[in-house]
């Protein structure tokens, strides 16, 4: 039984929307991907509401079982790290009120998940994308390529169990956290297989990494 | 013909949101002032949606013209920046949704105008709000206070013109800016009025600055 996870790349100006179903033997299927964006010239509240808008329609039309979101991090430019803030914060209250399972995964555990190697860059992420999705070309831009690994990377750390989100997005509160969650002692079983499962894809991926 | 703001002081923890009518004499009346709460125990995403929806619930109750929310900064913190410029997300979208006009002023702009002096304590905010409000003691907690300070201040500000806050909001996109926010040159000659009218109620003010 597959699982349908949608993954968000938050951004103000881009924001990477993928959707992708998972099979519990990890091979996963492109669903849908776009970019939403809103015009600079439009005043913040505007923004957000063009962004939400087009986020509520691809839930609507594809109804996924769990949100994977990018966990935020302060960075050196303080309007970025706003407006992504803003745009996380939309997009939980939008899957909140879908009662969706949100989980946030930091940048690193989404590059350590697809490729086997946390400091990966943007083309190595965007070509295990390809390749896991069995796409002829890598996604662009990077925010679609980049969504579509949060949702991968999602279905993969919990073994596609949507309602094991819930736990990971709570420990995630406030977006101040660093590097992985901790939570292998509340693991299921079939979590713990998963988790096995993904360490050796993982293990198997940082050796055929793929190069530029 | 008074105007009627809703002053926002985000929070995930309390949520400030206090409603005033301003006269165009700078006669400000209390309509309602509640501190929004969302337990900790709760995933983020259903906090942002409980505030949210005592927010709708306020907005639908007393129908404002105006939206004024305070303008985040970078702080030491950095959980209390992601969830406050969360919750400004959340309710920047609501107040657009509505077709509101959303305005920003840092916390230094709200105590010039409420106090007459940028650098005011909560205490002397607190005191001064219940004196514009003819209220017997100070709103309580600070984020009451500091909701209500906000939406008179806005109301001062713009001259009571809803209308105005757009441009605000706009100058303010990303909440990267500081200090005032140079619209001067935008004025139209009843905001000019207005403005005068503020400046010349800082100075008095600050000659009679509550002392705790």
């Amino acid at each position: 039984m597959a699982v349908r996870v949608l993954g968000i790349d938050p951004g103000l100006t881009r924001c990477g929307v993928g959707v992708v179903d998972v099979e519990p033997n990890r091979t996963a299927k492109l669903v849908d991907v776009v970019v939403l964006r809103s015009p600079a010239d439009l005043d913040t509240p505007r923004r957000l509401a063009r962004i939400a808008d087009g986020l509520e329609a691809i839930l609507e039309e594809h109804r996924p079982q769990a949100v994977a979101l990018e966990r935020v991090f302060a960075r050196s430019d303080v309007s970025t790290i706003m407006g992504t803030a803003q745009i996380s914060g939309v997009a939980m209250l939008i899957a909140a009120r879908r009662v969706l399972p949100v989980a946030l995964h930091t940048p690193s555990e989404v590059k350590a998940a697809i490729t086997g190697y946390g400091r990966a860059d943007k083309a190595q992420v965007g070509a295990m994308v390809a390749r896991i999705l069995g796409l002829e070309s890598v996604p662009k831009p990077a925010d679609a390529a980049d969504a579509l690994a949060l949702a991968i990377c999602h279905a993969w750390r919990t073994g596609g169990a949507a309602g094991a989100a819930i736990s990971d997005a709570r420990s995630g509160a406030g977006a101040a956290r660093s590097g992985r969650d901790g939570s292998g002692a509340a693991l299921t079983p079939a979590q713990q297989a998963w988790l096995a499962a993904e360490r050796a894809a993982a293990v198997s991926g940082a050796a055929r990494r793929v190069k530029e």
